[in-house]
């Protein structure tokens, strides 16, 4: 392959953690290092980028990380690189270090970091990491397979005692300002209902009707999923025991989705896009995020992706909605 | 073996569910079927007794149920069987169905039913079953290994997010009354702290001093187990945040504890503590439960067991208390 | 919706199980229940079919199976069901029972068993489930993630010990012609080499080299994958102790990876080919075979599917090769 | 506490890693941090100790090893520690570095080598880690409890498909000498039949018979699981295939039983025996080994504990028989 101009790239994670992140990183400087590329990690995110806080990454660093959750780089949320002080500090750390380019994984708000960093005159790809699969551009989203397994699991036990005592129980997952992992994990455990922010919440449709629904099918225990952009699990539960006289037992799932070791599904797609993140950089590229498209990995332009609206697809919505009801 | 006069005997769950209560009917059912005794499977507890929501069962009625979580026989609480009327009515519905004694799997309640039942004549052994780790007269009760394991394995996912964003978490986990639970599961997490209810509660030297501590030696991420019966998580998240200036996650595990598949021990000990109540009851004896003590099966006299008083061992809670602040 | 003029079905899992599958039946019933379709399940695949070994199934047969793996319709290949004369007899059963149509829920042998069947005049859509995802016409099959999922956890175990005792392990998983189940596993746990069917075996350059390019990296532990068709994971082993003088340890994880509680993906998957499929047979179609292409469920005529020709993607395979070289 | 005249010891793992040797390594570490103990890692076991592979150990040394698998300081056999050169080159090197004591964490020949070693005036004491539980003077060894889950796992997936397809399974699992592995988990899995070194094997009356009886109850799977010391499982098979014309599958789960994240009870047992090893090193004490006797952990002189005979307990031998015969 042709002599790639870059030289030292550096690579971060921000915004909220995902099961993958590691993998991804892994990817990244192995990927790197076998191109002849020097890896930079950056720890702490942007802000980490601001202050100087990295370390010359090797093949040794990333050993043994492909099967764990978190982030070795660990993340933050920066104030201040959302200031043009902060994002020019920050490229001129890039300058000082000799960056030809940074991989930055993380979610949206870090995609919105890459953009201004690409402004001022710094390559930058991004790696879709975050649990609620919330990015506009990419089918898929690095930590959401492994978020949807531990809450279909801890929703499997919480089934099991639901069963014994025949009783109904609420459990709020995260999500953000989307349902999509809401309906795949509610339809993973054969949810009695399911509340998404995507619909506009109705007690007596969404809830009530279906409890008794499968109350009259002959069903003594039911589970009611609630994204936790849609409402919050403690009052659906207190508006099902004052309005089904039943005594419902809310569970808040909360940062246990966060972690835990990626699943296979997890691990690949980060070392793919890793890699590709990797060759982006080497061919010149700037202002690009790493996507999945009918499985395939592509890169779009930043401002491009983040422009896209992301819609729950109705006709899967439609087949989930009807399963769920079952 | 000299032929029992026990022909048919009942078995029932009653109280909270634990994991395991399933393999400890199989083993009920099986070994009074090795025996030539029938066995009638008492659905709902004491509740269930009282109205006749019964099935014969077969050796077939409990295959595939030993890896189960929950109970096939559902469980629940009854206000009628704490009135002598309440009780007469069940004894009665023993006497109908020719029962010569009644296997009660549950917690302590259950043993207090048993001990009402036992003089109303009833012939009945019970079986510590729940996960709090409870009851005074045994060293084991069935389900305390697998909602110890679930725990700590939650608990595992929420280190990996808090060392990522070097946070501070706090964890309620259950336990009732009693501490052992949360105690245990804090050792197997090298929790920075842990609150039980046995130890009057002291923030300063209970939790911030130990997070000092910690912070000093160069940790930038905090666990706190709190044991339901000592404090609440969400108070001590507020007291953290307010006297340590830290911003705490705080995750209540509820009733995810209470289900799942039963681990190895579970499994074990319900299968063998089943066995022996099937033939403390074909040797005629009443009012027994069955114990462990020195990890070997044995049974006490209900009354006798219910008199003891149980205190967390104090050289165990040293050593422990000495590594949960390491 | 307009009236459809299929009233009656059956349902039946042939071949090799995979987890999923029950979660397939469940949402074939519950589909069909849904659209006032009755519901046959055949037990055994196509030999139960010709023997008549089937029940009426309603919605309480299929509850609480959506996580358990295995098959609740059992299955078996049959001699018989490739002769003429036992797709006759199968069709006559068919005629017998008014069936409108059947799902089989299987591999490539089970669709070719449809085909025959279809041409007997019977309607019959497949849903591809193998743990092996070989086959030509759709992305996905149901209980490849599971499988995935499962072979990654017991690798990783395998490479706690293998790290410890600075030792090689070679492994054998599942994929029977194909090397895609190797492959996805061998990027996931970061191996040092997989081998696969679709490459020819060279043991110098895709075992020893890469061995001993680690090694000179500095690792001191090695992870050789080996699909089921592309070598003996004992030959492989045997040549690495004679030509590397290492003294590897040699683990086929079989059967194994064929059961356990389906992954959320597995389950999601399997209720919207079950959805599918029943819809396909209520709009009068026959010969058809649920596919995924691009993460949406459509369906191929299955004479058309069955004639594709299944290539591992180059470009993906050359990057996971690269990844699983480092 | 009185000042100790033990300023620095030695911590190493020796013999076949198990699951439970990290927590126990922190445990040792920390609790010698804690009495001003300065602690030196020694890697490779008794190899190590002779070839001065060694390094100083700080809190941090051992963060985040608790839940891991394996052994952050390897582990190796020794030839030359069995001789006597071996021996007095180890104790010079105790010398050298002026180690007060040493903590060996492993099997029986680990403790034969700390007895050697104690013989050569090195204090030493000796924690028991092995997954095969056959360690004579203890009730538990570290890594037993991960061990049977691990077993128990794969053997809950490989009934699924036993299931499915009503076949016969032979799995073989570790233990050495022992069968209490193997009769637990047998136990805990509803085995059809479990053989154990401890009793002579006899095809006739320990499986044809056990599996013509659970067929005779209506059983269409079959899962024997055979100790790696009481016979080949793929001798059994092929036995069962001649005798029963049967199709059994063979599984032998090897080496995966080895790793792991260790199970609560493992981390929390090696948590309290390194507490304990600690003290024991610190009171001036030598040629010990920690063990537990009801629950409690003592420590008992090393060569009256290698002295000792284990048994299986024959009352818990004959309910495990008669609860896995049903």
């Amino acid at each position: 392959m042709a002599e790639s101009a870059v030289k030292r790239i550096g690579v971060l994670t921000s915004g909220g953690d995902a099961p993958g992140m590691n993998a991804a990183v892994r990817s990244v400087v192995r990927s790197a290092l076998d191109r002849g590329i020097e890896c930079i990690g950056i720890r702490r995110g942007w802000s980490g980028l601001i202050n100087g806080d990295f370390y010359r990454m090797d093949s040794g660093s990333v050993s043994r990380i492909i099967n764990r959750g978190g982030t070795i780089l660990y993340t933050a949320r920066s104030e201040e690189f959302r200031t043009a002080e902060g994002q020019a500090k920050a490229a001129g750390v890039c300058k000082l270090l000799g960056l030809d380019g940074i991989v930055a994984i993380g979610g949206d708000g870090t995609f919105r970091g890459a953009q201004e960093l690409s402004k001022c005159g710094v390559s930058v790809v991004g790696i879709p990491g975050t649990i609620d699969n919330d990015i506009v551009c990419t089918e898929y989203t690095i930590g959401f397979d492994t978020a949807a397994n531990t809450a279909v699991e801890c929703i499997d036990k919480l089934r099991d005692t639901m069963q014994s005592h025949e009783r109904c129980a609420v459990v709020e997952v995260m999500g953000r300002h989307a349902g999509y992992l809401a309906l795949y994990v509610g339809v993973a455990v054969g949810a009695t209902a399911v509340l998404v922010p995507e619909r506009p919440y109705d007690f007596h449709s969404q809830v009530a009707e279906k409890i008794r629904h499968a109350r009259l099918n002959g069903k003594t225990n039911f589970m009611i999923v609630v994204a936790e952009g849609a409402a919050s699990a403690v009052d659906v539960g207190r508006q099902i025991q004052e309005e089904l006289a039943l005594d419902p037992r809310v569970t808040i799932l909360g940062h246990i989705q966060r972690g835990g070791s990626p699943t296979a599904k997890d691990r690949v797609m980060a070392t793919r896009m890793g890699y590709e993140a990797v060759q982006i950089l080497a061919e010149g590229k700037t202002n690009r995020v790493i996507c999945t498209k009918d499985d395939q990995i592509i890169d779009l332009d930043i401002d491009e992706g983040l422009a896209m609206k992301k819609t729950l697809n109705s006709e899967e919505f439609k087949v989930m909605t009807v399963m769920t009801g079952m």
